[in-house]
């Protein structure tokens, strides 16, 4: 099968201007990674982080547009952030999963299934204070355009994954997941294949689109507008795997 | 800060043969490292799968010396498992976290604070069928101590983490993440910086040692003998980091 067995590179987009609703995501990588002297290849890995989708896509909200309802501003009482961002969280939430009065905490389940906190919902490198983010609609759809985008303009047939920077439970500090993916398997299966020793393997199922999307944090950052990376050298698995696959189905799940 | 702005590279680490109680880890991988004409150099990253570290440190366990008590041989009713190989991992618990007697799951807190499924007890590639291998002792110790060996051997001053695959709620698959640290901090903090708006930073703290253990077994995946990555480019913050650093306390946790 695909075993990794070379060296894998991350190469970070840079030269990124401020993308506004409307624009092409495709369009922007493409030309920003061309003017670094770079061009995407068939078999790349194309890791955009969710901001300059939801950018994008128009799925940004004005806060002063926005009324907040009696528990958005019971949390804001609570932790001190702006009311009316809660309330956008609160109507991005398709279920609470918890909801902590002491420390103004909302863990939410979104509409992709995705659980995280605050649905998603997020102010920091939007153009304006009073602006906040919206996760894509539908991210795996939003991940088939950008790819399709990067074949037109290319002729490489690259993957996809659109990542966001999730908490969990039991280990401190956020990692980037895949929250949209195209053309590859989000999952790597191993089951039926054996070990070294010739066993069967117990661990059978590896989250690689969120290990890319991690891997992709690491050139990306936080600060800096290098909204994408490409990870290459990495031999996916093809195929139509979607990012709603890392959802695990609440029935298996002890911790919901 | 250490904003990464590069090209990063994860180089697997081939070629290595059977690790056996007692073996220097760090000669091991500067040996094998060599044989493929590469040498560490100072500011890489070298993460080193939990099981080259366990067999090293002998934490590797015959099951025909294990009786299995009722609770195992309960569980073993239920997933199929060797009932010995239960009993290992009853016997690494620390805390029972979840014990699904429906489904046969142990969720266990590890004498290191850390949260998986059986304790981190694991019977894939071991030399014999009859073996399970169990966590280091201590693995920040452990990381601690092939840094040394490093250092020593090449003059290079890397980073080490120990990686090993634990799943987690909420999503399918599991990652790689890190269990021992040595020479870099845990966590990139990112707290009082600001973003290209000039706001502050609401994700403030990101994990990025278990990001580089992720984006490691994109390279060395879980088939071949491929027990360790070095990842070079990534400008991470120095210090005295430990992976139990990435344990939250229980009581800033909703979901334990």
């Amino acid at each position: 099968m695909s075993e990794s067995s070379g060296e894998i590179k991350v190469i970070p987009i840079k030269g990124v201007g401020e993308v506004r609703p409307g624009d092409d995501v495709a369009a922007v990588l493409v030309e920003a990674f061309g003017a670094q002297g770079q061009r995407f290849e068939t078999g790349d890995v194309l890791v955009v982080t969710q901001k300059i989708v939801s950018k994008a896509e128009g799925r940004i909200v004005d806060l002063a547009t926005v009324e907040p309802s009696e528990t958005a501003l019971e949390l804001s009482r609570i932790n001190s952030r702006d009311a009316r961002q809660i309330e956008v969280a609160l109507r991005e939430t398709a279920k609470v999963v918890r909801m902590d009065m002491q420390r103004g905490i909302l863990i939410s389940e979104t509409r992709h299934g995705f659980i995280c906190a605050n649905a998603g919902v997020d102010g920091s490198n939007l153009a304006e204070a009073t602006e906040v983010s919206m996760l894509p609609l539908d991210s795996d759809v939003s991940a088939d355009r950008i790819r399709a985008g990067v074949r037109e303009r290319t002729g490489a047939d690259v993957a996809v994954i659109i990542s966001d920077t999730f908490g969990r439970p039991w280990r401190t500090g956020q990692t980037n997941v895949a929250i949209g993916l195209s053309g590859m398997q989000a999952v790597h299966d191993y089951r039926g294949q054996t070990d070294s020793a010739g066993l069967v393997l117990v661990v059978t199922e590896i989250a690689v689109a969120d290990e890319l999307a991690s891997a992709a944090e690491l050139a990306t950052g936080k600060l800096d507008r290098v909204p994408a990376a490409v990870i290459r050298g990495y031999p996916f698995q093809p195929g139509k795997g979607r990012a709603t696959d890392l959802v695990r189905p609440a029935e298996f799940d002890l911790f919901r």
